[in-house]
């Protein structure tokens, strides 16, 4: 089959690699019909340290299930289902406590032997407690909303659900990527009536706009959180939903919000040292968040995507074909795709 | 009347000061019957830039209502009150929201000129907001718990609260002061059944079994984090009530705390920066804590403390008069005691 590997910044290529096949008994095979590039896909873009066999990629896949091993109940073939971007068995103490990312039995795509899903087809290890059904035919005009089951939507709501966000809640979003952008949706769809988006592109701030966010601020910085707390008689917001990553947010995050208030971050931090002294500490700040549990998030979420409630595949500005994945890296590093929906069969 | 003043390192003094006055109609007058020193106040006792003139000192007190100004109701001359470490209205929208340390109109005792509590008596602000009126007599030998409700109960108890204390909930406490003991204590009485406490003074880690606590462990740093590990399956607790303040402690924290958990912390940072990166991301983690909106617990702590049901007094284990309290700073400096109790009147 066709599968997309990175060998070093910058070099992304779609070549043959063997089939995936059925491994242990509570595998899965499944044909992708849709994947995508995810932000967190360009840090190795950008960094990562030369490798002559490749590293296999993508962790955002919807498709079609091919072949499933003996244990394998809940899925059959034939089956459109959704993966979550960690594998899990969802029903060790962890994922009942609702960590999934720290299953005992799980891992993630794309790492550790296990293929990606800019591929034309996947092993999913602990099919039962990772792939979900999905109602729909295998053409929906849906399967970009569905899609985004498998990470971005599932993170953004991840990001609201530790922000504690509720109708009460007022709520600032850092960063206008995809993730930030659906953690607008998110933090609309639970209630809340205030919405702080920072972000710098006027297109992609403006989808935020219609996914609920009552402000944008483009200024960062100093001069960012002058704005947001003008914009809140001083005080900040009860919620920031960081999702970039990088320390500067972080510094933005705490100076944001509202004593008492919640910094839930979703960016993959790209730094170790962030300050957590009397700044964090002196107001009762809580700083939480982490890599969604999406396996525990997808039947929430998923109602509102089939009855068009939510519409979060919207993200997706531009479509491509397997083969013309490089194209799909170049245009989200250079910002000219929000993110790009790969079509894979 | 008599009040205690820190010059510099080491230099506590109990002088003659003026007598406080009313000097808002939402202040009182409270005559000091019972004070204590805090861990907290040790570290100007080692590291405060000598001044010439003084700066008041202690912020646990509880007392008799000498004078009130005309717009206080809830308490009245004779009454015996306990008050909280920090002042403030109760009613403002910060304090709604249980962040009474952040109050719009508060602050804190011996602070920015209002008095401390190592003294014979204090102008309280705010006084309907952060006096509690105890219904005990002067002399009742229920008083040292009761002083407890000033700070480390409720401290503890706050730690114990943001950590999301459950019955089930796996607890670490690090640090067998009075917090740290006392946080323990609030831990079984929100129902943990599982609590291991690191500290190094058997006196004191042996109170912390009485308190509850089913394990000590003694080391610290790498042993520490393996010893915990060890006592958890490898797991750590689902909660970490770190009742230090140091770096070190925050770094232990990291390493005993459970994928998905808590570190809840109420000993007062002496750092800034401290690590946030994957090792708290990647599992899931929350930090959260600060100082304890005491004035928020009082009410649910106090029915336990006068039926008997927990004993926080117990912490005290040296009771000195007000013109000792140099020496009750150097007995809890050199650990010869935990924590001292002054007998104002």
């Amino acid at each position: 089959m066709r599968a997309t590997l990175m060998y070093g910044p910058g070099d992304v290529r779609v070549i043959d690699v063997p089939d995936p096949v059925l491994q242990q008994p509570t595998d899965a095979v499944v044909r992708v019909v849709r994947s995508c590039v995810c932000g967190s896909d360009l840090h190795p873009y950008h960094s990562m340290t030369p490798e002559g066999t490749g590293a296999p990629m993508g962790h955002e896949f919807l498709g079609v299930v091919e072949e499933i091993g003996a244990d394998v109940t809940t899925v059959t073939r034939g089956d459109l289902v959704v993966a979550s971007f960690a594998w899990q068995d969802n029903t060790c103490d962890l994922c009942r406590e609702g960590v999934q990312t720290s299953c005992r039995h799980g891992g993630f795509f794309a790492m550790n032997g296990i293929g990606g899903g800019q591929a034309e087809a996947v092993r999913v290890p602990q099919a039962d407690g990772t792939l979900v059904r999905l109602p729909v035919a295998e053409d929906a005009a849906l399967l970009p909303s569905l899609l985004t089951l498998a990470d971005v939507l599932a993170t953004g709501h991840h990001a609201a659900v530790r922000g504690r966000v509720t109708a009460r809640t007022t709520v600032t979003v850092i960063g206008d990527g995809a993730v930030g952008l659906l953690a607008v949706l998110a933090a609309r769809r639970l209630g809340a009536e205030r919405i702080i988006l920072m972000g710098r592109h006027k297109a992609r701030t403006d989808l935020g706009l219609e996914f609920g966010a009552t402000d944008v601020v483009a200024a960062r910085g100093e001069e960012g959180i002058a704005r947001v707390r003008e914009l809140t008689g001083g005080d900040g917001t009860h919620a920031v939903l960081e999702c970039v990553g990088h320390r500067p947010a972080y510094e933005q995050a705490l100076g944001v919000v509202r004593a008492g208030g919640v910094i839930s971050r979703v960016g993959v931090p790209q730094y170790a040292d962030g300050d957590v002294g009397w700044r964090l500490f002196g107001r009762n700040l809580t700083l939480t968040g982490g890599p969604a549990p999406v396996r525990n998030y997808i039947e929430e979420l998923l109602p509102d995507v089939l009855d068009g409630t939510i519409d979060p595949g919207r993200v997706f500005d531009r479509t491509l074909g397997l083969e013309e994945i490089p194209d799909a890296y170049r245009a989200m590093d250079d910002r000219s795709a929000l993110k790009v929906l790969i079509r894979v069969y």
